[in-house]
C-alpha cells in the first residue's frame, strides 16, 4: 500500500471536535487505499501551559526534565487520535515517539533526529491496521532520556516520517490554506501560490513566514518529500493547499514568488573599530556565544585603520549583544568608540528562484522602494532572495508597492 | 546508603507552589542521609480532565490508549519535581514507568507490577544523585505498551518501589495526617492511631476507609514493607502520621482498632428459589458475569424446597444485577419468585485484630446497635472483623455508638 503522511497542528487538534474533524480527513485518505502515519501536535495552549511550568519552576532548567514534561502534550492527543479513528471503524493505534523509536541526538529541546526505524509500524500496517499515530517534536536519546525537536518540530517530525516511509506526500494541515505571496494581513492582494519549490519555501521560512518550520524544509528538499500545506477547516480536494517540490515539477512561475518580513529586527553598528585581520570573527564570535543571533552583516570601508561594523538581529536580542560588547571593551578584546542601536527597523525580502536567470530584480526593488521614500539602512542578497532592513514604520507600505511592482496578484 | 520512598498524592501536588513544598520534605530526608525515591501522582483534577476526554471521544475505548493518555499527567508532576529538587541543589531525575521499567502484566487499566529494576536507579544513586523521581500508576507491558494500575494506583507504585529496593519505610503523603479509629467527619471524638497492622488497615481500606488503595495494603504486607501514612500539609516529625506494619512490632493495642462504614449499598433479596445443589454457583456466576461486585451472601433455611438468598452490593448495580436474574429467569436458569431490592442500606464494620483473641465482641456490637433501636439485617464475620447491613438513616448514629462503646477515643 502506498504510505501518506499527514500532520496536523495544534489549533486543528484544540478540541474534541477537531480532532473529530481530522479524523475523518484521515478516514478519506484511508479509504482511498493509503496507509498513513498521523502525526500530532499538542492541544493548543497545552505546550504554553506546561513551558509556563517549566519556566515558574525552574528559570534555568535542565533541558531533559523540560523535555520530559512539554512532551506529554502531544502524546495525549495521539491516543485521542486513535481513539477517534477506532469509533469511525478505521484500525489504528498510537506511538509515542521512544515506542517507535525516534531516534535522535541528545541536544534537547533542540535535537535532531537520526534514524527512525520502520519495521515496527510497517508490520502492524501488514496486520491490518491502516492508521498509525504519532506524537509529533518528540524523539528518544542516545541515552534513553526524552527529546523535543524544538518548537514547530511536529513538521519536522512528519518530513522525517514522510521520508523514512518513502510516503507518496506528506499533508500539513494547519490554520491557514496554504503559501501565499505574501501575509494576506499586511497586502490584501496576497495570492495563494499553487505550488512552490524547496528553495523558495526555505527562502520564506527562515524570513518569517511562519507556515512550516525552517528544518522541516531543509529535510524534505534533502530527501525529496513532496510537501503539501492546507487547511483542517475547510473540505479538501486533492489539489488543495500548496505543494512544496522540487522545482522541476513547476512548469511555469513568477521571477518573484513571495515577499516576506519580519517585523522586529534591530540594527546595530559598532562604531569605529580598530580595523584589523580577525576583528569581524572576534565580534561574531563574541555575540555567537552570548546566544545572539546576527543575520545580515555590513561592514564599511576602512579609513585611518578603524572601520565600522554593522549588523543585524532580533530586537529583543539587543541588550544581549551590547552586553557582549561592553565585556569585551572591558577585557581589551575589542576596541571601538561606540556601539548605536537602531531598534525601529525590520526586514523585508523579495524571493524567487526566477532570479537566477532574470537580471534587474534587485534595480526594480530598490527603485520601488525609492519611489515610495524608503531609505534602505542595509542589503543583503542570495542567488534567489533580496533582503533590506528599513525603518519599521515603512514595512506595509514597502510589503505593498513591491507585492503591486512584481504583479504577485497574477498568476505566471 | 539506607532508601527512602516517599509518595506524594495529587492534592500534594496540586500546584507549583506544594509541589515546592513536598520538594523540601524530600530535602530534610536527604539531609538525613536517605537516597530518597518520590513517587508522584498527576496534579490534582488532571487526570479527571484526561479520563473525561477519553470517555468523550470513545465510551466503549480501548484501554491501551487510555493508558498511554491518562499516564501523561504523572509524567508532567515527575519532570516538575524534579526540577525543584535540582532549584534546591538536591541532584534529582525524572523517571517514567517505561524508562526504569516498571514492567507489568497486559491487564490494561488494571495492570499488576510484575518485576522492578533496580540496577538503573541504584547506579545513579552511586554516581551521586540523591532523588530519583518516578512517575507513578504506569508501567510497561510485554508488549511495549503502556500500562496503568488502576486508580489510586501510585500507592501501589510506592509500596512496590519500596519492597524492590530494600527501603527502610514508604511514606505516603496525603491529605489526611494518619489513619483515624473512624471518618472524623462522622464521629468528632476519632482518634489518630500512631500504629497500625497490616491486616487491620487491609480490612479497613477495603471496607470503605479510603487512605490507601487496598493492593498497596497487601503488597505491603506480603513484602513486610513499612508504611507511614502521614499528612503533606503539616510539619512533620519522625513519628508524625500512623505506621502501617506487622503486628508484632504493635505492644499494645485495643481489642477493636476501628470503625469502617461503607454508605451506598443495597441489599437484594430472591425470594422462594428452587433450593436445589448448584443454585448459589449458578446465581452468582451469573452476577459476576454481568459485573456485580457481589459482599456479603446469607441464605435463609429451606422450607420445601425453596429458599430465599440475599446478598449486597453497590447501589449503583441494583440494575444491573436485576437485569441478570430477569434474563436468568427468562432463559429457565433460575426459577424464583420474586427479587426485593432495599436500596436504603449502608454498611458498618468493626475491625480489630485483638477479637482473635478476646470473645464478645459481636455480642457487644449487636447489643450497642439494639440499645439505639437499629435493626440489623445482615450479618457477617471474618477473623478480624464484623460487619453489619443496616438502614441507612441509622449509619451516623451507629458509627457513633460503636465507637464509643469500644472506647477508640482512647488509646489502649
Amino acid at each position: 500500500m502506498p504510505v501518506l503522511v499527514m500532520k496536523f497542528g495544534g489549533t486543528s487538534v484544540a478540541t474534541l471536535d477537531r480532532i473529530r474533524r481530522a479524523a475523518k480527513r484521515v478516514g478519506v485518505e484511508v479509504a482511498k487505499g493509503y496507509d498513513v502515519i498521523v502525526i500530532v501536535s499538542a492541544m493548543s495552549g497545552e505546550t504554553n501551559k506546561l513551558v509556563g511550568f517549566v519556566n515558574e519552576t525552574s528559570p534555568l532548567y535542565d533541558a531533559r526534565e523540560y523535555d520530559a514534561i512539554v512532551s506529554s502534550g502531544e502524546n495525549v492527543t495521539a491516543g485521542l487520535m486513535a481513539l477517534t479513528l477506532q469509533e469511525m471503524d478505521v484500525p489504528a493505534r498510537s506511538w509515542q515517539g521512544w515506542q517507535v523509536p525516534v531516534r535522535t541526538t541528545d541536544a534537547h529541546s533542540a535535537a535532531r533526529i537520526e534514524e527512525i526505524p520502520t519495521d515496527n509500524i510497517t508490520a502492524k500496517f501488514g496486520e491490518g491496521m491502516k492508521v498509525a499515530v504519532v506524537a509529533g517534536f518528540q524523539g528518544i536519546s542516545p541515552q534513553g532520556r526524552i527529546t523535543t525537536l524544538g518548537r514547530g518540530g511536529s513538521d519536522t517530525t512528519a518530513v522525517a516520517f514522510a521520508a523514512a516511509f518513502g510516503a507518496e506526500r506528506c499533508d500539513i494541515y494547519t490554520d491557514v490554506d496554504g503559501v501565499y505571496t505574501t501575509d494576506p494581513r499586511v497586502e490584501a492582494k496576497a495570492r495563494k501560490l499553487d505550488k512552490i519549490s524547496f528553495e523558495e519555501m526555505l527562502e520564506l521560512a527562515s524570513l518569517g513566514a511562519k507556515v512550516l518550520q525552517t528544518r522541516s524544509v531543509e529535510l524534505a528538499m534533502r530527501y525529496k518529500v513532496k510537501l503539501r500545506v492546507l487547511s483542517s477547516f475547510e473540505e479538501q480536494s486533492d489539489s488543495a493547499g500548496t505543494l512544496v517540490c522540487d522545482e522541476e515539477e513547476i512548469m511555469e512561475s513568477n521571477v518573484v514568488a513571495g515577499v516576506a518580513f519580519s517585523r522586529d529586527e534591530a540594527k546595530l553598528t559598532l562604531m569605529s573599530v580598530a580595523d584589523r585581520p580577525g576583528i569581524a570573527a572576534t565580534i561574531f564570535t563574541a555575540l555567537s556565544e552570548a546566544g545572539v543571533n546576527v543575520d545580515m552583516i555590513v561592514q564599511n570601508i576602512s579609513e585611518e585603520g578603524r572601520t565600522d561594523m554593522t549588523w543585524s538581529c532580533p530586537v529583543d536580542q539587543v541588550i544581549r549583544a551590547e552586553k557582549a560588547m561592553q565585556k569585551a571593551h572591558e577585557d581589551g578584546v575589542i576596541n571601538y568608540q561606540e556601539l548605536v542601536a537602531d531598534k525601529g527597523v525590520a526586514k523585508v525580502s523579495v524571493v524567487g528562484i526566477g532570479m537566477r536567470s532574470h537580471t534587474g530584480v534587485a534595480a526594480k526593488m530598490f527603485k520601488v522602494l525609492s519611489d515610495e521614500g524608503i531609505n534602505i539602512k542595509v542589503i543583503t542578497t542570495s542567488e534567489i532572495k533580496i533582503s533590506v532592513l528599513i525603518d519599521r514604520k515603512y514595512m506595509e507600505l514597502a510589503v505593498q508597492a513591491l507585492h503591486d511592482a512584481f504583479e504577485l496578484d497574477k498568476a505566471a
